[in-house]
C-alpha cells in the first residue's frame, strides 16, 4: 500500500481561491467557489449518531457482496473483516477507520493551472451531466448522443464561467463503438477544453486507457505527485461492489488518482422506501467503498458521494428533487462531514421531459439542498434532464444560471461600513429614494449577481420581442456560447500523442456496439 | 391604550396542529403547516447585533416619517419620541421596548374552526398573491382582473389543500368602481370559502367596511375576544407612514385585529443598494411599525413582514428570488426572532411574465428561502407572476405543488425503528431489490409527498399524452379545481346580512373609477 499524492493534502488544508492570469483563462470566474455561509444542519448530534449506528448495524449484520473479484476479498480478509462467501461483515466502527487516511480535501489540478480545482473543505466545484445516451434540443429534437454532441458539450462547460470541471460522460456518443468510444471521449475532455475532467469508469482497461491518456496528457511522473483525474464510480446498491466497480477502483487507487464514489440509491428498490434507512445505507455503502479505496492504497483521494433519491411508487419512475431527496441530501452531507472526505451531493436533476417549469422546479430544489448542505462537489450541475436519459442543450444553459445565483449566495452578507451605507441616508433627504445618491453609484454594479437569461423588464418589453419564455432565450444562448468557443492552447507534440494513442488503441481492437 | 385579544396569546403558546372533522373541511390537510425542522442560521451573533445597531442608528439619526397624521405624532411624542415636524427619531433599543407587548403568537380564526390558522412560532400558514392589476391565463391570454377573476381564485384557495388562508386582493376586480370593490372583495372572501381572510387596507375608511363586514361574519362581540381578520399593510418606503397606512393600522388595532406590517423594499430604490443596509432598514421600518401599532393598541397582533428584493440596476426593474434576496430573508427571520413576533417571509416571487423554467426558477428559489429561514406567514404563496403584476390561473397550482412538497419538508425525518427498517433487511437477501418487501408495501403510500402536477413517466408516455409540459397541465388542473369547487355552508341571515352591507354602503357613494 503506497501512500497517495493527495494524502499530505489533510494536513496542508489550504482554502484560498484561485485565480490564473485573465490571459490563461476561458472565462473571468474563478476556478471554483468557496462558500463563505455556514452549511444547514438538519440534524442535532443525537439523529447523526442514530444514522451512524444503523450504518455500522448494516455494515455488521447484512454486509457488502464483492462479486467476482476473490483478490479484493482476500485483502478485506487481511484487514479484519469477516468473509463469507462473497460477503463482508465488519465489526462496529471498522469501516470508518479504515476511512481515516483519506484525505479531507485534495486538488484536481487541470491543464491550466489557472483552472485547478479544490476539493473539499469550503469549496464548491461543479460538473456537468454524466451519462446520458440521449440528447435534446429545441431545434432537432430528442435523439441519440453523437461525439459531435460531446464535444459541444465539452465546448459549452470550457466556455461557461459556472462549470468548473470538465466533467466526463456528458453524453454518450451513441454514434460510436462501446468499446472504443471512452478514447475519443477523453481526447475531447484533454484537448477541447483546458479545465480538469474525469477519466472512464465503464470497465477497468478503459479506465487504463484514460488514465494513460491523463500521463501523456500531463507528463511522464506527473501523476505519482498530483491528481490529475477523477473516475465516477457508483456502488452496485444495493450493497454490491461487482469486479468491474472494483477492477476501475484498483486503476484509479494505484495511479493516486481520485474516485467519486457514489451509492445509486432509489429508496424503495436498492434501499428501504424509509428515507432515514436509505441515509444509513449510502453511509454504510459510501464508507465501505472509501475504505476499500483506502486498502487499494492509503491516502488516494476520494469522494463521498450521496445520490439518494425517491421514486414515484405509484409508476416505479424516480422522482426528483422531491421534500425526501431534499432533507437526505442534508442528512448525508452532515454525516459524511464526520467522516471527514469531501462530499458530492446536489445537482440540477429533474424527471421533466422539456425545459419547463418542472424541470425548473425540480432541478432548483435539489441543487438548493445540495448547497444549503454544505457539499463540495456538484455532478450533474447542467444539461440533466429526463432523470438523466438525456442532456439538454437549452437546460444545460438554464442551469448554468441557477449556479451563478447559488455562487453568489454562498459569498453571503458582508457587514462592513461600506455595504451598512450609512453615507447613503446623509446624501438623502429622509422619504426620498437612493436611485441616484453617489454609494449607489459606486456599489450598484458589484451588488448584484446579473442573470443573463432571465427576463426582468415589464411585459410590454417582453411581448414586443416575441413572448420568449426561457427555454427559447436559452436556446439562443447556447448557439452564442458555441460560436464564442475558442480552443485553448495545447502543446502540439501533446494532442500527437494522444491522437497516436487514440488510434493504435483503436486499431487493437474489434468495434463492439453493445 | 386597551388590551387586545390577541395578547394573552403570548403567555398561552400552544402549536398544536389543529384538524377539524373531514366533513368540515374543504380538503384533507391540516389548516396549516407545523414545522419540526431548524430554520437555517445565516449570520452569528456578532452579525445579528451589527445589523440591530445599524437599525437602531437609522431610527435615532435619520428617523421615520410619520405624514399627515397629527394625532399620531402626539401619540409617539407621547411615548418620549423626539418629534421634529414630520420627522420622529427614537433613542436606540425604545422602539425595540415598545415591540414587547406585541404577542409572539397568535390565532386567527376562520368561519370554519377547523380551520383557524395559527400564527407564529413553528407554525407556518399560506396565503396567495394579493393586489395584482391584472390576470392571465394559457385561454384567455393577459387581461385586467374582473370580479369573475377574482371569485375564481378565492375558489381555488377554498379547494386547495395548500393554501391555509384565502388571503385578500388575489387580482383586483377592475370592472368595478375603485371606492366599491374592496366590499364585493370581502362579500366574496366571506362567503366563498370558510378560511380566514384579509380585510381591506387601501383606505382607511374600507378598512371600517371590511371591519363590519368580518363582524357580521363572526357574530357581534366576537371581535373583542378574537383576531377573525388581518390588513395587509405596507409602509411607505423608506422610512415613511403616510395618513392612509396610519390609518388602516389604527382601525385594525382599534377592533383588536392583526396587521401584517411590511416595508416595500427594492434595494438601490427605497433603500442603499447594498444588501446589509436593506435589511437594517427593513428592521427598522419593521420595528417602527410594530411599535406604532402598540401604540395605538397594546397586545394588538402583528406581523413582522419582510418584503425585500433587487433590482436590476440596468433596466431599474425589481428582480425575484435573486441571491441577494435569499440573503436578506435569512438575515430578515434571525432579526425578527429576537424582536420575538411572528415573521412574515418567502413568496413564490417571479418577474417571468409566463409559467415557464423562469418563473419557477425564481419562485422555487424565493420560497425555499423563506421556508429554510424559518418564516411563519408566506403571502404571495400562489398565482404571483410578472412581478406582482398579475395572477397567473397556470402559476397558481404550479405554486401549490411547491408549497405541497416543502410541507413535507417541513416535517422533517423520523428515526424511528419503523423508518430504520431493519425488517426490510431481514426480509431480503444480500444485493436484492426492495420493491415487494412488506416494510415497503407498509411504507410506501406514507413515504413520499406525491405531486400531481409533475410528469415522473418516461418520455415515451409523456410524448403519447401529447408532450404536455407543465403549464399546460396546471391549465387543466386548475378548471379540474374549479369544477370540484363547492361553496362550504353559511348561514343564509349572515349571507343576507352582509349582502345588504354591501348593497347598502354601494349606494351611499357615488363610483369612483380611480
Amino acid at each position: 500500500m503506497a501512500s497517495a499524492p493527495g494524502r499530505s493534502d489533510r494536513q496542508v488544508g489550504g482554502r484560498s481561491r484561485r485565480r490564473g492570469s485573465p490571459a490563461s483563462q476561458p472565462c473571468s470566474a474563478p476556478a471554483y467557489f468557496t462558500r463563505k455561509i455556514p452549511a444547514y444542519e438538519l440534524l442535532g448530534e443525537e439523529g447523526l449518531v442514530r444514522l451512524e449506528e444503523q450504518a455500522d448495524w448494516i455494515l455488521k449484520e447484512v454486509g457488502i457482496r464483492i462479486i467476482d473479484d476473490p483478490a479484493t476479498l482476500d485483502l478485506l480478509r487481511q484487514v479484519g473483516a469477516t468473509v463469507d462467501g462473497t460477503r463482508v461483515r465488519f465489526d462496529p466502527g471498522h469501516v470508518r477507520s479504515l476511512c481515516r487516511t483519506a484525505p479531507s480535501e485534495f486538488t484536481i489540478h487541470a491543464r491550466n493551472p489557472a483552472r485547478d480545482v479544490r476539493i473539499g473543505g469550503m469549496n464548491v466545484v461543479t460538473a456537468p451531466t454524466f451519462g446520458p445516451p440521449m440528447v435534446t434540443d429545441l431545434d432537432r429534437g430528442r435523439r441519440k448522443g453523437s461525439i459531435e454532441d460531446f464535444r459541444n458539450f465539452v465546448k459549452l462547460g470550457h466556455v461557461s464561467p459556472w462549470i468548473h470541471h470538465s466533467g466526463g460522460s456528458v453524453c454518450e456518443p451513441e454514434d460510436l463503438p462501446l468499446n472504443k468510444r471512452h478514447l475519443d471521449m477523453v481526447e475531447a475532455l484533454v484537448t477541447l477544453s483546458d479545465k480538469p475532467f474525469c477519466g472512464t469508469s465503464s470497465a477497468p482497461e478503459r479506465a487504463l486507457d484514460s488514465l494513460k491518456m491523463a500521463e501523456i496528457a500531463f507528463g511522464a511522473g506527473r501523476m505519482a505527485r498530483d491528481c490529475v483525474v477523477m473516475a465516477v464510480v457508483n456502488v452496485n446498491s444495493p450493497l454490491s461492489f461487482d469486479h468491474i466497480t472494483t477492477g476501475v477502483m484498483k486503476a484509479f487507487a494505484e495511479a493516486g488518482q481520485a474516485t467519486l464514489m457514489s451509492p445509486f440509491m432509489m429508496a424503495g428498490a436498492m434501499s428501504p422506501v424509509t428515507q432515514p434507512a436509505a441515509i444509513a445505507q449510502v453511509h454504510a455503502e459510501c464508507m465501505a467503498g472509501i475504505a476499500l479505496y483506502q486498502i487499494f492504497r492509503q491516502g488516494a483521494p476520494i469522494v463521498y458521494g450521496s445520490f439518494l433519491t425517491t421514486l414515484d411508487l405509484r409508476t416505479g419512475a424516480p422522482t426528483y428533487g422531491t421534500p425526501e431527496a431534499n432533507l437526505s441530501t442534508f442528512a448525508t452531507c452532515q454525516l459524511a462531514r464526520r467522516v471527514g472526505v469531501p462530499i458530492r451531493a446536489g445537482g440540477r436533476y429533474t424527471g421533466s421531459k422539456a425545459p419547463d417549469a418542472q424541470a425548473m422546479m425540480e432541478s432548483v430544489n435539489a441543487l438548493n439542498a445540495g448547497i444549503m448542505a454544505g457539499t463540495n462537489l456538484i455532478l450533474h450541475a447542467a444539461g440533466w434532464i429526463e432523470g438523466g436519459m438525456a442532456t439538454s442543450y437549452e437546460k444545460y444553459v438554464m442551469d448554468l444560471d441557477h449556479i451563478g445565483a447559488l455562487g453568489r449566495q454562498m459569498q453571503g452578507l458582508v457587514l462592513d461600513d461600506n455595504q451598512m451605507g450609512r453615507d447613503a441616508y446623509r446624501e438623502t433627504a429622509l422619504g426620498e429614494n437612493f436611485l441616484g445618491v453617489d454609494h449607489t453609484q459606486r456599489n450598484f454594479k458589484a451588488a448584484n449577481y446579473m442573470s443573463d437569461l432571465a427576463d426582468t423588464g415589464p411585459y410590454e418589453h417582453w411581448a414586443e420581442k416575441g413572448s420568449l419564455d426561457m427555454a427559447r432565450r436559452a436556446n439562443r444562448k447556447w448557439k452564442d456560447m458555441l460560436a464564442a468557443y475558442e480552443r485553448p492552447p495545447i502543446d502540439a507534440a501533446v494532442a500527437e500523442e494522444v491522437a497516436a494513442f487514440v488510434a493504435r488503441r483503436k486499431s487493437e481492437m474489434p468495434d463492439e456496439w453493445y
